[in-house]
């Protein structure tokens, strides 16, 4: 048997951002590779070249139903930025078994931990606390802590409850919470598995003593956190915005702060205006800084590795996420804009 | 039967901080209570009157073996304040097998979730991200958490495995961690059952990547955790002091602040003196707020309840600590700081 | 929209096993269903008149090329027998990306539920010791527990890490064993997410105090648990065949029992033969009763009805088992043969 | 400082039973040991003459106060046979703070694993399976196993929630269970402490689908799981009794024998009688094999050692049982049993 050959297409990401020293030489070991390293999409000519000879495609890589047409060996095609762009046809993958897959899960562990992160900060004052003491103005002990709540059998509410929500239950649980879940996509059983509780939107908002929005970005779900729906939450509830800006009324949120105890990591300019109210708002800020941090990257290389490895011997992939021609048809993430960085500073 | 007659000497607390509307009826039901609502310790005769009566003491009455003796009925001396006075005969008390008992527990999970909160803090760079945010000098996407670690798989090391050490070991249960234990007054079996790993304070140091300092201070270890200890700490690593300020060599921890990274919520002198240069450190500063917060305070409330009303019955207390009149002459906390205040600020 | 059509042709099972009352009607509510309630298969004009209507095949139907090329509006094809005939073209249901499901998962905790009631039941003897009080020769305290052993902290090996194997690791997490999986299917990565470790065949037989055999089984692998790795096991090590006897050289089992503690589930040809000598032997017997109780069947017809919603609203199904090709191609079940009764007996 | 001296007195065990070759150097280490390898208790002489020196007694001396008076280093008295005989003055040790321990917590883990292998079994028919495939009986899959039931998510009732209930609830957690707990020594928050719920006996059996009875015999609780209590299970519900049989109403307990899956590991009278009627019962049977397992025996010669060296030390021990004089004064458990066996058998 000839062995396998994989198109290698990682822009906007470097391969050496994916694999480090080791897990290259684990992908050679794999598969002839086909690949340049440049700050861009490998020219047109060498995929085409390509194409009947591979057996998968790691990146970003155009692919129209004539190129699927023209590589007959294909078998899976892995997306290693995280968002889907509308330029492969997965109809026809599907119509030939080719597995696309998202590197999507490596980001959930360290969103949620972020996620948590934020609601502790929220629940006990932390970064305000620390603002107090560098400005003089802290109170000690009991004094200091009037408002303060534990996530301890806390009333929590996930709103959304893929690899992320998944993720975070799990990091809750030493916390013993109630954990409500509103998932449309999702059977009440499948929530009921994962120890929480299915309900609706409202009832979450109105009862849950902290709120995570961890909901992706669909054609149909712009801003449904809106002022309405905010208006649900208890006084001094906690929420944290930790996937996508579009699933909320941002200035609807920004009304709310104060009211509400509310953090985010995502903004729906990025960067964010120099000028915008909200870095001057008693929201708890954090600039899109959950997912892309080092481990994240170095498992994205173990995983797509591992899956690599099973597709190529037949076996299905368990390590990255299946994606459902269906849902990628409804998903409104915008890819690339990792790395931007506000105009008037450089990066830290 | 009699109805059995408690004392009521909550200083510094007052009755209102330990027990709700609620758990003042539930406490007239267990027993008659001798009491004044004052703000300090009950007067003398008050006392010496009630002694031939009393089965219990709430509060932190003093208590010599003279006064022990004339109280023929007391079964046990709940203190309410969280540390010890050396004003109760332990050994009179052993000697009859009165029980004296702490609050202590109820600082537990609370101190533990702001512990474990000012890690993730550490480790995601939470308060600096969000300041810078308010700065404008803020980095995006990967850019932007560069030095961010995960807690999850982590090795994490607590330093005093008491209440506190236990709570903490449950909240990181989803973190799938391996925890090392140094407590020199547990043997490696306890620690082991608690599916954690007993080393010693070197190992601790050298290999963890975030370290948790729980212990409380005793009369044989001021400064333990000295500049020798900080130096064998991993550049980078995190550092929590969630116990007692004097448990470590507080110039040798600002000394290493940068190279650690490092929070704390206890301070050698409280409040911290306004021009004390660790308000400008790069450490995450909490003005002594892990403890005191309102679920304590209700939590307090329930479990002295509790107790009362099982010693009452001649059973064992299930939910506060026993106090061993062994580590309680080793103990060394100054009691009575909670609420004191920075001089130029007012409460929160 | 059309109401969707679904065809239920059920056989070997009957409608009546798969879905209560209550569950009929949720699924009458989903969708128009095109049956007849037979002992055996649909008649073929039934099926064929209905292939251009119909969105889903619950049941076992003949779906070759031509049928599946017929039925232009089919999604998903659910496999309620537990084991898959090669009946159905995987390959033209790939090219169409439909779905193959397999009520497999309802099984998992029945069967793993079973499993660690064997385990313990070798563990601590507990049907010999039965056995042993009706015939008055029981010994008590300790000296009628000489042999046994406990299976917390105990080192555990699963040969196979499918829905049953991670269910048991589910049952087993209380008994804080150290778990080693063997699985060729699998990265090791995979094994670890759950908190187990990959190891070889060799090691896992050779180390392990208990070993749970939970492979299904494959053209490749009959009879690999064969003499030479049953020797590999320690004097007294326990043994529980759950899944499939073609795995297992079931003469090399026989003679090891004695020497291992062994149980199995399942036999080489069942019923088994009246004079078979392992009804005399010193196994643990039990006769295919694991998997299906009226439990597993009740659970089947919600996970049916959960995932058919799914698939008619386009999203991807949760709560079957996806089929896979490749590996279903490699698959070796005999399916068929629930409620096989032996010769000499009535149902009991 | 003189090495410290300890009386060992283990009869009716051997001190080889207690103590394996390294445990026993362990205990040398720790201190000077008075005692003498006999089949009984050490003699008078011996005992009276250690009682200057001695700092602790492993074992079952008699030690009324003029002894206690009279041994002015005693600090702790560790008793190793399980159940406590009324020859310790334990208001006397009370009186100086000296520690009375018990071994109960080493038979926690291997009563409750035999309780959840007595439960699956029950549930799964597992030992009445193994039966009729020996008798040629059986029957298989569905039909084998119509009334079979699951543990997971069942509805489980702890009556009694000392260390036996605290372990079966660990051992529980992988099936997900709703768990009720009646104990009334203990408050309901230290129930939900455990993520257990309080509630009455009658409620409990009423609606737990299995009921572990697991208190200990005292003078109050003769036979009160009685006829009327009994009655209050639903038809096929299960019952094992894992504690004391004196808690029972045996006969009655007999009678329900075949409405109710039962298991027991005691009987009122040990050797059962050879011609009792409970050896033809429904009732799955075992001999007191429970908890004398050789784990326990190993666990405690870790346990005694690692609580005696604390004691030692100053410091409170942590792997052993206080002994509440109030409760041990209500205890009614036969001590001595262990090892008795029926005349007509020899040991297994």
């Amino acid at each position: 048997m000839p062995r396998p050959v994989v198109l290698l297409d990682p822009h906007p990401r470097r391969a050496g951002s994916i694999f480090d020293p080791g897990q290259m030489r684990r992908l050679h070991a794999l598969a002839d590779v086909v690949t340049e390293d440049i700050d861009g999409r490998l020219p047109a000519a060498l995929v085409e070249a390509a194409l009947p000879r591979i057996s998968a495609v790691l990146g970003q890589t155009d692919l129209p139903a004539e190129r699927i047409a023209r590589a007959p060996r294909l078998r899976a095609v892995i997306n290693v930025e995280g968002n889907f762009l509308p330029n492969v046809d997965a109809g026809a993958c599907a119509a030939r078994g080719i597995e696309i897959l998202s590197v999507a899960p490596v980001f959930a562990v360290p969103v949620a931990e972020m996620a948590l992160g934020l609601a502790l900060d929220l629940a006990r004052g932390i970064t305000a606390g620390d603002r107090a003491m560098r400005e003089g103005k802290e109170a000690y002990g009991r004094f200091g802590c009037a408002g303060s709540v534990l996530l301890s059998r806390a009333r929590i509410g996930l709103v959304g409850f893929g690899n992320l929500g998944r993720a975070l239950r799990r990091l809750l649980e030493g916390f013993r919470p109630k954990i409500l879940v509103h998932d449309p996509w999702l059977p009440a059983s499948a929530i009921a598995d994962e120890s929480c509780r299915a309900c609706g939107l409202d009832e979450l908002l109105e009862t849950s003593d902290v709120v995570f929005l961890l909901a992706g970005a669909t054609r149909d779900n712009p801003g449904f956190i809106d002022a309405e729906a905010l208006a649900k939450m208890r006084d001094g509830a906690i929420l944290v915005l930790a996937s996508r800006a579009a699933i909320v009324d941002f200035p609807a949120l920004l009304a709310e702060a104060g009211r509400l105890r509310i953090a985010t990591d995502v903004f729906p300019q990025e960067p964010v205006p120099a000028d915008d109210p909200v870095r001057r708002s008693q929201m708890l800020l954090s600039s899109h800084r959950a997912g892309g941090i080092p481990a994240a990257f170095q498992d994205m290389g173990e995983r797509v590795l591992d899956d690599l490895g099973l597709v190529l011997r037949g076996l299905p992939p368990m390590r990255l996420q299946r994606a459902n021609p269906q849902t990628m048809a409804l998903m409104r993430s915008t890819p690339g804009r990792e790395g931007a960085m506000p105009k008037p500073a450089g990066a830290a």
